[in-house]
């Protein structure tokens, strides 16, 4: 098929989405490590992450060996709602840019949630609703998890309760009220509701949360709640399991045009989007059938994989979650109080971690002036107003486009756009005001992080 | 085919975009009442439209005979980002409704401007570039129009000046970012900058601004600079062609699965969409092709259609525009402040006022507060946030499809989904709250809005 016949939007059909989840870890040699107790060190069984999440979803986030898991019909008729999404040929950037390279981007934005976070928000309502459960509790800090599963919660009937960072739910309000409307319960974390909420109120009157309390207050009303659980919007393996379907949906519009990708592209916090995005084509790579250049992209202000160390580490700075083997700054880790984006994360999903480790993957941090540029000319262009944390993949892809321009490569770019901006505008109105400034850690500051990873025999000794 | 075969979404290729626009006028016995000269109540000619609006703009508005006017490839391709836009059927919906009637909607909401706006803004800015014009300007209330319109002068690279009501620029400052984000220079009105906005400042010190002023500032702003001219996102004749885009689109999607539609609805305030959905069904209609029953939503608080009465009126509160004959609250009628959505203009176009006046449509009129409960009963099964003003349509799907589900009829209906809710938080706080309220005008509010109806022989005499 001629390269000309290839239109702005590749939508497939309904009948061409995905009828399975790819588990990139059935396909890897050294599988990323399990999870383990934080008293004890030993990988977690089944039964002891039942307590805490639905069954279904335990089963997932522990196996490493099934190629395919089906998607359950009512998950596949809420995905026609918002999916197949588009495949965008980005002919007006590439014009823009005078570039020889071919660029793509698989755009997950079109739905009310604002992002990819949806494909697994609902994956994770339905299993809940299957075991009979009442409800789920989370944790949310700018809110787009936290709108993703008021969303699900609503189509299925459950109860859906968020702790949101109480300075998220002060400074966006907006998004809190997105879930509002879904009937979601928002409650502001640090909260009375909890004993350690009480705990952190009675100890720091004034805080104004994190989202290491937040998750605190979640899993505690999770497990003190008859019929409830806790859920998770990134970082864990079922999470890229459920998002293997952007990936699996961009696989097969190329392969239906013919067209072989020689980079992808996506930005990384916790590894979601990224990990569903290249879980197919890291298959292909892993059994010899393709290669591919594949790049993480993440802040310099938040560099778990270009500065981070690969080590077991807490998921939370609560330290109630299991430990996970990551590339990781540490618990303790803040980045900077003048970074906008999301993708201020600690560490970094187990699975990509290993797959970063055997050097299956390569990273970029780069500087938020720099990304917010890439997004006003991608916004002005291309029409979409990206999410700071997409915006991070369009710098590298036009960085990469321009290498093209001066090489004369005709490289094929695929990335991930991740969501839309419509709910950062008090970052877009920084940069258009001139007042963005950049931030990197100095080695001091990723030194107090390294400090608060856990010592025992094996990890960090 | 099968009912069964219809997909959720049914997205048409590239290649069915429409390649014209339709012009409604041409098939129109009784021709909307021309745009008269407010001085001298004559119908205005071309050279007295093109010193404030474009040339080629100014003669489609009034060509009343020409039934395709092709769209130009630069505007094809620049609506290939974001066009065809989905007409989906509403399965979840109908199911919860358990109505046998089919719901389809038309969904213009997947673009940043986050409506349908962007279909005349993008014609607009193309007919300016493509007569060397430098920029053009406009007023805003909440910022739908004047995020479209900054997106499409972005993409051609022409300036945009956007007087944005002051209250709304202090309020929405959202919109106002992405305006900015776009490259748009936005001037909170009344301001310095014009003549007649330092007239009304000083005049009235503490105002927070109107339309009416808004409108007469981005005037001036064209007609005192070199190289600029006005633009208007709804009313106008030529906005309605541009939109007939979104009514060619659900035409060729029902047409193409053997889809007859019942029933058409749209929510109406200048009529911009409403004009456009209904366009090639009512030519169809007029034609004796095919019967359509087609119904126009307003709100309650700005009646113009069910209350208003149909007579030459001025299209703005400063009175500097030509006088347009519509259906009419008169240009001093202001709804109520708890007003939350769009849809506050006290006139509508003339082409719809004249099918009204003809009978080939109806109206309804529809309170707030069952608005927002349609809209947080579609968000939840469907999955959207609508807009306030797409509510009002979903309002008179929904009462529709249960008019069904008592008669057991099998009705097709079709309703035009506008737009998102993303910027419209506010609005759902209040209802989240339990504190939006209803307004009904009563006559003696009518009254003055039609007292300020200006007075000539043959009209309102």
């Amino acid at each position: 098929m001629s390269k000309n016949e290839i239109p702005y939007k590749i939508y497939l059909s309904e009948s061409e989405l995905p009828k399975s989840w790819y588990n990139l870890r059935a396909d890897m040699k050294n599988k990323p490590a399990p999870l383990l107790h934080p008293g004890t060190h030993q990988p977690l069984k089944l039964e002891e992450l039942t307590p805490i999440f639905c069954e279904e979803l335990a089963k997932q986030e522990l196996d490493d060996t099934t190629p395919y898991i089906e998607i359950p019909e009512e998950i596949r008729n809420f995905y026609k709602m918002y999916r197949p999404s588009p495949l965008v040929r980005a002919y007006c950037l590439e014009k823009q840019l005078g570039t020889p390279a071919k660029i793509y981007y698989k755009f997950e934005g079109n739905n009310t949630s604002g992002s990819h976070k949806l494909n697994s928000a609902i994956a994770q309502a339905y299993f809940a609703k299957k075991q009979g459960l009442k409800g789920v509790t989370t944790e949310t800090g700018a809110g787009q998890w936290g709108t993703a599963l008021s969303m699900a919660c609503a189509y299925f009937g459950l109860d859906c309760q968020v702790y949101m960072v109480k300075v998220s739910y002060e400074q966006k309000p907006f998004r809190r009220e997105v879930m509002r409307t879904y009937g979601a319960k928002v409650t502001p974390s640090p909260s009375d509701t909890t004993e350690v909420g009480r705990k952190i109120l009675k100890e720091f009157p004034g805080t104004t949360g994190s989202l290491g309390c937040a998750i605190s207050e979640a899993v505690e009303a999770a497990t003190t709640q008859e019929g409830y659980r806790y859920v998770l919007g990134s970082v864990l393996s079922q999470v890229l399991l459920h998002q293997s379907v952007i990936g699996l949906e961009t696989m097969t519009a190329l392969d239906k045009y013919g067209v072989k990708p020689d980079m992808i592209i996506g930005c990384a916090g916790g590894g979601s989007n990224l990990g569903g995005l290249i879980s197919p084509f890291m298959g292909r790579k892993l059994r010899g059938e393709a290669d591919y250049q594949i790049i993480a992209v993440e802040p310099a202000s938040c560099p778990s994989f270009t500065r981070g160390v690969y080590a077991y580490d807490f998921c939370d700075t609560g330290h109630v979650c299991p430990l996970a083997k990551m590339y990781t700054l540490g618990s303790e880790f803040i980045p900077s109080a003048n970074h906008a984006g999301g993708l201020r994360y600690h560490g970094m999903s187990s699975v990509l971690s290993q797959l970063y480790d055997d050097k299956l993957i390569e990273a970029r941090a780069v500087e938020q002036t720099s990304v917010f540029q890439a997004a006003e000319q991608f916004a002005r262009i291309e029409g979409i107003l990206p999410a700071p944390e997409s915006s991070h993949a369009i710098r590298v892809a036009i960085d990469e486009a321009l290498k093209c321009k001066e090489t004369g490569e005709e490289k094929t770019i695929v990335f991930g756009l991740t969501g839309t901006g419509y709910f950062d505008l008090v970052a877009y109105q920084k940069y258009n005001d001139g007042q963005m400034g950049d931030y990197i850690p100095t080695d001091a500051d990723l030194k107090r992080g390294f400090d608060a990873i856990p010592r025992f025999p094996g990890n960090m000794e």
